[in-house]
Formats: C-alpha cells, structure tokens, sequence
C-alpha cells in the first residue's frame, strides 16, 4: 500500500529532523520510504527553488511567486511522488500544496481561491493521505530559524526568514485554520519541548494512521 | 501615448532582426522605445527562461512549462511592460501571450482555456495594442534557425528547435487562426524574402497603426 505523507509548520519547526527520524523508523519497519521537499526534489524543481528562496531576488512578485510554486509542484508530483506511490512506496514530503495556502494565501494574502485552483493544476489527484502540522509559537520557530542559518551558514531559506513577525503569525494560524477544515487528515502535533519529544508524538500519531490501513 | 506592441513568429521567422530595425526607426522618429523579449527581460524572469530554453531539462512537464511561462510573464508584466507603458512609451516585445497558444496550445496540445486563464492570471489587463505576426513556411523558419544556431553558437531556444517539424506547422497554423480570430489586432506579415523586404511591410504595417491613433 502506497502512503503520501507531508510535513508542514512554520520555519524552524524542526521538520526536516522529524522527517529524517521518521525515515529512520519506517526503514527499519521494512517500509520502503522515499524522502522528498518542496520546492525541489529533482532537478529541475530544485533550479526553481533557487530562484524561489534567493535572498537577492527581493523584487519577485507575487502572483510570478504562486506560479513559479505550481509549476515546481507539477514537475515534482510527475516526476517523484506519482511514480513513487505507483511502486507503493512511503513518500514523506517536507511542504505542499498546504504549504502555498499559508504562506501565499494566508501570509501574503492572494486569493485563496486561486492558490486552490492551481495547487489543483499542479498536484492533479495527487492529494496527501496524511499531513503533520508541527505546531509551535511563531516567535520560537523563527528564533530557531534564524539561529540555524546562523550557526549552519544556511541561508536558501531567507526569503522567508527575513519577512516580518506578524507574517509568520499569520501562516501558523493559516495552518491551523487549514487543520481545522481538515482534521481527518491533517494532524496537529505539538512542536514545542526536545526533538525526542516531538518525535514521540509525531511517531503515535503515525502508527495510529498506519494501524487505520489508510492509503493508496 | 503608450503602445504596446508584440511580434510573434515561429523560429526563424526574422523577430529579432525585425525588432532592433523597428526599434531604430521609430527612435529616429522620437518616439521613446523598449524594446523586451519572453520569456525574459529582467533578472528573475531570465532565470526562468534558463530552465524553459535549456535541452538538458528535456524532462520538464507540459504542465510545468506553461506554469514557468506564466510565472515569468507575471514578472515581465509588473517590473517591466506596466512601468514603460505608465511613462507613455513604446514596448516592442519579443513573443507573448499569443506565443504560449500558438507553442504550448496548438503545438504542445495543452488545453486552450487553461492557457487561456493562465495567460490572463499571468498579464491581467495589459493586452497588447498590436501584435505583428512574421509568418513563413515552417520549414524555411526552421531551417534558418538551425543555421542560425550553427554558425552562431546559439543553442539557447534548443529545447524548441528539438521538436519535431509537425510541432512547428502545429505552431505556425495556430498563429494563422489565432490572427484570424482576432485581425484588428493581429496583422500577418508575410516574412519570407529579404531582411529589407519585411521590414518594408512591416513598417507599413505600423505606420498604419501609429497613424490610426490607437493606444492607451
């Protein structure tokens, strides 16, 4: 049976740990687990990404932004998560079309309805059987955020990063108003405390989806 | 008065020689002139035109490319087009939204409505004045952008140049219906002859726009 599972939360929500212990866990159950992100996860979508989280690239536009997220999405979903699940695989994607409502839509304020229509152009039937909210305070996450750019000399993230507190607000409480519509597939968890922490309530909530025999 | 004037054509069709030519007498004249091109003409939308032109993204997905087009238009549209023309000057540009019906419609297949909606997402209401259509038989353009290329070493509109000789008639008999649907501001100019030839026709053709007082 094939899983679609995507992470999503605000920067510094500690996904991309969560998904490599995830990973982790899942291999060594005997899953075979394909780990991707968004934007990126193959070659041509990781060159939109690239101009997509450029720090320099300060005068993209809005609506060139949303588009250049779908058409990331599309090569993405056609060329890694469909033949993926067509082999019955576990994907466990870092962002998705989730990700575009909280931050284009919620965060920026474009037209829900748009971003609707093209993350439906972009991802086709393609939808995540379960997706994992990491939910923190704002504040938090972006204080980790900028501290690991700092300390790990990342920066493709920027862009983002360099937006304004109330924007950040703004996303989390999109996701959570997105979870709310949505909560039999989109699970809150708890991103506060230690990443072993997390990585417990993550992996419960996990299991339960797992034992339910939901999926593709 | 701003104008704003588009060329189509398939590959070999003479656009670019066709535009500095123009661009030269209507300065002569006094008029104030930018000239531009798609997909391009500032730094972000030229990132994007890299992924698009590059042969080796011969992976990239139909659905994707149109989102790509869409993207850089968007961008073009409000950092370049939109200023020129608020100053009341001339913009000669290098393909645009008819371009996209003719390739990705007509030549690629993709639905005309959803191209149709994406070009108008990605343009909003700047619609050009008069599109200048160069149209030749496909194999003389074709064969003339090979040599181009060749001697040139030019190999950034590859990708297109890859396709097969019935994609360029789907091409070029798209155009020919698109001017037809819409002939007021679509004029087809017969591109075949001498540089000096077409320009002839050409310049006859604009002068009698210019003349005719349109324009925003």
């Amino acid at each position: 049976m094939a899983h679609f599972i995507t992470f999503e939360g605000i920067e510094g929500s500690g996904k991309t740990t969560q998904i490599a212990k995830v990973a982790e866990l899942l291999r060594g159950q005997g899953y075979n687990v394909v780990t991707t992100r968004e934007p990126g996860g193959c070659p041509i979508s990781n060159a939109i990404r690239e101009i997509l989280l450029n720090p320099a690239n300060d005068a993209l536009e809005n609506r060139a932004e949303l588009l250049l997220y779908a058409a990331a999405r599309a090569q993405h979903v056609a060329e890694v998560i469909q033949p993926a699940l067509k082999q019955g695989q576990i994907v466990l994607c870092d962002r998705y079309t989730d990700a575009t409502l909280a931050y284009q839509g919620y965060g920026r304020g474009l037209d829900l309805d748009l971003i609707e229509e093209l993350n439906t152009l972009a991802s086709g039937d393609c939808r995540p059987h379960l997706t994992l909210l990491l939910d923190m305070p704002h504040e938090t996450g972006l204080k980790r955020a900028l501290e690991r750019n700092d300390t790990q000399n990342m920066c493709d993230e920027g862009r983002f990063e360099q937006e304004s507190l109330d924007f950040h607000k703004r996303v989390r409480e999109g996701y959570l108003f997105l979870a709310q519509k949505d909560p039999q597939r989109m699970q809150v968890i708890d991103a506060t405390g230690t990443p072993a922490e997390v990585s417990e309530r993550l992996i419960a909530c996990l299991q339960a989806y797992l034992d339910s025999g939901t999926g593709s």
